[in-house]
């Protein structure tokens, strides 16, 4: 039983010895790591691609060294903080060729023109699984945080959910046909949002900005956990009354005997942000969205209650599974 | 020929693609990343350890984790900042036991208390291989840069040189059978430098708030190039008159047949400071480390000239080769 340590489970242990980081520094547990100076904060977030879990068929190093960038901005987007710079750790696998080496830059150097921020400095080594690290670090007012959820709050996503679940579902099936000609526009846009993940950077410092979230948080462990997340941080309920779906997901689902909602809630690596705002902010914050040309979608709100998240059709509620994609269970791996 | 880049080679490649970071950050090739505000210095380091490289017999996980931070610690310590906090990001290979993770815990536990830093967050993942990185940061005035040399200063180091090489080699000769009662003093001291990193924090940080360091480096790439890279960053010839060997890593290595050079100039991992300073501040320098009870041993001195390491004895001399420790070459696995 000992090896199959899930790692939240992993992240108890740890910080049962270490004990939680005290002021200046924020408790670890939140999307982010924050120190606090004055009334400004300095944001931190480490996120690690490892090859041997990561790297699925189609994706190459250029794909693995943006997506690892993209991973740390995601939650600086959902924090409403702007990344200034990261360094980058690598773990190389022999045989190390130039061209590999190229592309990992190549990578980097994209995610960096297009988020605005610098890599500025790093280390290499060799080892036994492809490793690339991100540490990256922002300044910033007061980052939002997952804890803030009020009775009364719409919950709202920035983008429908799913796709990249089926996107991975298109890469596994037939990996060697997979080539864009064969497939459909929506299938193009799955299979890209596995390779190309697009977090929502611009949206993320825009709401903060105008001050309209009361909540938020990264969504790439999958949404039922960041729902379960929200929920327990703020000591809430939240109800989710219209899943972040579209027709394409549906028949797509459908076609493949995959199921719906186990598509939309237990997936992950849905680099978007799940948030709640008081029922008089949306309207400014669809504004924006629209705006920026972004999807800014209410799927449910947040009641008095003890923390849980209720799914809520016409003719009956149950309460949503807390699981979704993690490192060490794996329960999407069938999606 | 494409399987053997080495780590300096592998930088070069993704400078080339990324560029150099522009201002506020420094170029990346010094110890530490850096990021200017005002007078004051946001200073950052990431340090990546790898099972499958860094982990010889006889080191278990409370070493690796406590390692890992030295790593980085031992950078600050040459640079003269004060480390404020890190992060962890961790890559398991399966299976993962509870005692392995508390192993982990203990070891970052034992350094956060060691060194005056707090672990603020981190990230944790399955890998093929046992990766922990360390992402650290701090704050001070002006970082001692690799670039400060100045002809007629003397080069110090912090300690004897080609102690962690002797313990490597002892550990390796026959891990099973080292047990501490079997070693003599010198053997165990060996050992527990391999195991047990001590960087040189105390003194980095009084060193440089004395303002008696011209130029300043980390030496765990070993003692050759780091001579090297002082010279070429500061454009000065670097003469080594008497190299920070002991009598006992002497008759150590002629027992065993291992070149002293080799043993002294070109192991690495040791997390000593190499660094310069005027002839006037030596007397200053000296007295600190006589109060904290560190050494301090002069080894040669900066003279004009093209960026080169010069080796000179009282009948001899000859350029010191500019090669060390380094993960993707090994030059130094035989000893």
């Amino acid at each position: 039983m000992d090896d199959i340590l899930e790692e939240t489970e992993i992240v108890r242990i740890i910080l049962r010895v270490l004990g939680q980081p005290k002021p200046p520094f924020a408790p670890i547990g939140d999307d982010v790591a924050m120190m606090s100076y004055g009334n400004k904060s300095l944001v931190m977030k480490t996120d690690m691609f490892v090859g041997s879990t990561d790297l699925p068929p189609g994706m190459n190093l250029f794909h693995a060294a943006r997506k690892t960038v993209v991973m740390c901005v995601s939650d600086f987007a959902a924090k409403g903080i702007r990344p200034t710079a990261a360094m980058i750790s690598l773990g190389l696998k022999r045989p190390i060729h130039k061209n590999d080496i190229v592309q990992l830059a190549k990578g980097f150097r994209a995610a960096a023109k297009e988020f605005g921020l610098s890599i500025i400095g790093g280390d290499t080594n060799e080892s036994n699984d492809l490793v690339i690290d991100c540490a990256m670090f922002g300044f910033g007012r007061r980052p939002i945080l997952r804890s803030g959820a009020k009775p009364g709050d719409i919950v709202i996503v920035t983008g429908p959910f799913g796709y990249t679940s089926l996107g991975l579902h298109i890469l596994l099936e037939n990996p060697k046909t997979v080539t864009n000609s064969k497939l459909t526009a929506f299938e193009r846009e799955c299979k890209n949002l596995v390779l190309l993940p697009r977090p929502q950077l611009a949206l993320g410092l825009a709401l903060t900005k105008a001050k309209l979230l009361n909540a938020s948080m990264d969504s790439s462990d999958g949404l039922a956990l960041s729902l379960w997340e929200l929920a327990e941080r703020s000591n809430v309920e939240i109800n989710i009354v219209r899943p972040p779906e579209t027709e394409e997901t549906r028949s797509y689902a459908e076609k493949y005997g995959l199921g719906l909602e186990e598509v939309v809630f237990h997936g992950g690596e849905e680099y978007e942000i799940v948030a709640t705002l008081p029922p008089e902010n949306w309207e400014r914050a669809r504004k924006i969205a629209q705006r920026l040309d972004s999807n800014l979608i209410p799927i449910g709100k947040v009641v008095k209650g003890s923390p849980t998240v209720r799914r809520i059709t016409h003719d009956r509620s149950w309460t949503l599974e807390k699981r979704g994609w993690t490192h060490f269970s794996r329960h999407s791996a069938d999606c």
